[in-house]
């Protein structure tokens, strides 16, 4: 169902590599509800990358670029602007990868130029995002730009890796840049902390399966999908949210508000059981 | 503008007192949006205040209803349900009131009485709402409860006295009461963490005038008006904020994530140079 | 091994009921680094529990008061000085009680005359002593004052019941009366987080055994244990943590800022792995 | 007054540039309480600064290391443990340096190789220095590993620029360090969240006057000073806080807990009241 919210809005939207990422969902969402947009990701992801079909799809055009790269940033700002016609008034963020966590680096074993890079890739390149926009006055006012996060911003999730480390650092630039874009432009700036997903990027966490499976019991309404965080963010970007900024908004089904409910702790319970009655499990599950 | 974002739902609104209240705003708000409602409040307040108006105005009808006692809300809930020709979708709680306050007792001499009253209308009233649509299986698959809080939960601000506690109980039982009603019937419950507001009851609060200029020139955004908050609760109540819950949401122009701002330190260091230049100003203000 | 961190410091200690309350473990930690107090408890709790024998051990008198009471925390506070022989250093409060717990009622049926019981017992208490102390300009300067507490003022845990929302009020009464009492006499007030421990009031918590093992298994360091709890709260009456106050200190191994441990995973993983083995465990639990 | 708190335990302290430094005076308190350490800086910061006077004076060797670079930190932490005669029982990182800020490069244009030096050097560093001490397994079951924040990790501040987002991230750091740590050898690592301080490294923050009179009249118990800090370090590194881990700690007189108070809005209303009377002040103050 769509409501027009984002009627005549303007918008890059980075990310969307294919049907499974958020960003994708984003996309068609904010086509839906009447928004003009370019999609853009690195040249080897638009070639890798189902990302034409959306381009077409939303009658969108793709603009390759590296979010790392300051140049290429300002292109596609320009860029931008030139196709949609006018200032930009929503972006959407939703980058991270990280070298230490493909290459199977342990997190006291980092390799230092890996987590230079991650922190780039995952967190800098948004700041790079916003200074560009800013440099070039390409917001309008009220604007509103979003990065997707994770609680692991907050608390420690076995396997995430130095990905952590990366959104605590994203989540710190959206409020720090919030407070200087905001009193200048009256644009905000915010973060959605979504439950994980199963998209391209999140297979890449170690025992995804479990986390997910973790996150549906502990939530009271099971793990957000990419579809419900694309209607959330269609809020964020409309005019009925300008009030909002430098937020961590958590859409996660409730998760990050619970310590332990009944339905996690009955499937905890049941290992607990197990272990007497059918002794230990994956005995030889190695200490990671 | 109009988006059609409750067309079709049914809910009651709890603490519209006058125009200036912000559950009147979003009285207004949620006819536009295309739901249907009904109104409450204490049967003095509805006498005394110009609700009737806004029933009208909205096409709702009045039911008088002590927040604070199950009988009351029972009657209020089920009256609401055969009025509006279902259950109900969404609900607002915006209800704080402490006779502490009101008769000018310190924080650090409260009348415990007083106290019980304070956490019974500003926060137990919650719970009570809660459980008593829940007990009468009240509230559809999706439906959203919204109660209205303020940053003192988190922080203490001069003068907010036994409010702040009430407001940090409040948003625990959103929590509470969100994992319980999540998990059984997908209901959403949430607080939204408001601006000082210029409305009767925060004109009760100590030094509102001063708050508000401070949270004006220390937030991006400047505070966020009634009106925004209205917006803003439309979103909560919609079928786009589905996975969020149990959050205490900051509707407040950036205030919860500054620590310093620029133009707030400008006025503060006036202050500094004024007493420098013109001599301590107000000496005779009394220590509170 | 002690360290005289408390010598010539004189406290009250309330809550000790047995040698599993944590209460009881600080009062013995308290005495072996010099500080002489009293100990108080309801006469009822005095009677039935073995608190005599910590008196004697800690060459500590005994005091009858309902916390609940103003003229009895009156009477307990002007006795303590008289018997200490100048004005209290430090209060200990260790109180909470739920009647909604021990009556089995749960959260979405509470009886609303216990709710206020268990708010009147486990947190406003607390602000009863403080309240009385200061009228009574009983508290040293640099006095310290902590509360007991529990993660669950913050995320929701199955079984926690009203006890979460009569915490969240607890702590936020600690930073509502740290300022107040900090500004005029440089007294800190603070609330420690403690893990979930093994206590006469503990066993009362649902689920108490699996929530110990989570935690455990969760935290890095394991469950902080009572005696654990002990030194630090010695720490925060000592003179080394002057600058410290309005604050909920989490003394949990680590668990407060975990998100997911390998060890709990494994474990919920095998009861992932059971369920497919050796069939679902527990079939007939209740939904609770 | 000494406790012998910290009595034959060894260990390293980066950070004591001068008798200002926060390091510098956890050195001596350190010293006074029993342990035994070594002193660490860039070899530039140990020429320029009095590190020797304080070294001679604590009875502990200089030696040389840059905390960015790796092998730096391996030949220090080989060389204390020599020095000292067995493994690590605490570190205290005290370590922050943006180019941004010495340059006076504002937040929306920030030069990207600074940024990199900024978090490679406040933050980055620390995980160096825990990556290093585990390889090299330096540290004794039940360490204590402190870092030195700020509350601008959570909120944005005027002119703090990128070292809020360093400070994020070194606070994010020790969470995910912590787990690993912590699992496998008990060590624990936390942060201190220290109220501003005029230390060379803090005369750097702009308007760091204005900030500490407002911390000052915000926090009920004042700034709190780097010999206060001291005492509480010496708490974090005794055997009386040995389950607090993954936390970031605010030694700050109350100020993380304040949202108003009424000396500070005191202050403020001067500002407000001046305007009036003597016309604006610092007319020309230039936006930044």
């Amino acid at each position: 169902m769509a409501y027009n919210l984002l009627k005549g809005k303007r918008g890059i939207i980075f990310g969307a590599l294919n049907a499974d990422s958020i960003a994708w969902k984003i996309a068609e969402r904010a086509y839906e509800e009447g928004a003009t947009f370019t999609l853009t990701n690195t040249s080897v992801a638009l070639r890798m990358g189902e990302t034409a079909q959306l381009a077409e799809k939303c009658n969108a055009q793709l603009i390759a670029a590296d979010a790392t790269n300051v140049e290429d940033l300002e292109n596609l700002v320009k860029q931008s602007m030139e196709i949609l016609g006018g200032k930009i008034d929503f972006i959407l963020h939703s980058i991270g990868m990280s070298p230490n966590v493909r290459k199977g680096r342990h997190y006291s074993d980092l390799d230092y130029n890996y987590l230079e890079k991650t922190l780039d890739i995952s967190a800098i390149s948004f700041h790079k995002v916003l200074q560009v926009a800013r440099k070039l006055d390409a917001i309008n006012e009220w604007g509103s730009v979003v990065a997707l996060s994770y609680v692991a911003a907050q608390r420690t999730f076995y396997g995430y890796n130095d990905m952590a480390d990366a959104k605590a650092l994203l989540e710190s630039i959206a409020r720090s840049f919030g407070y200087i874009y905001g009193r200048e432009r009256n644009v905000r700036i915010n973060t959605v902390s979504q439950s994980p997903t199963r998209t391209t990027a999140g297979s890449g966490v170690k025992g995804i399966d479990k986390l997910l499976d973790f996150g549906e019991r502990m939530s009271p309404l099971g793990n957000a999908t990419g579809d419900e965080c694309a209607d959330y963010c269609i809020t964020l970007f409309s005019d009925l949210t300008r009030k909002v900024t430098m937020q961590n908004l958590f859409h996660d089904g409730g998760f990050s508000s619970m310590g332990m409910s009944l339905r996690a702790l009955e499937q905890y319970e049941k290992g607990l059981d197990c272990e007497c009655e059918c002794g230990p499990a994956n005995p030889n599950h190695k200490y990671d």
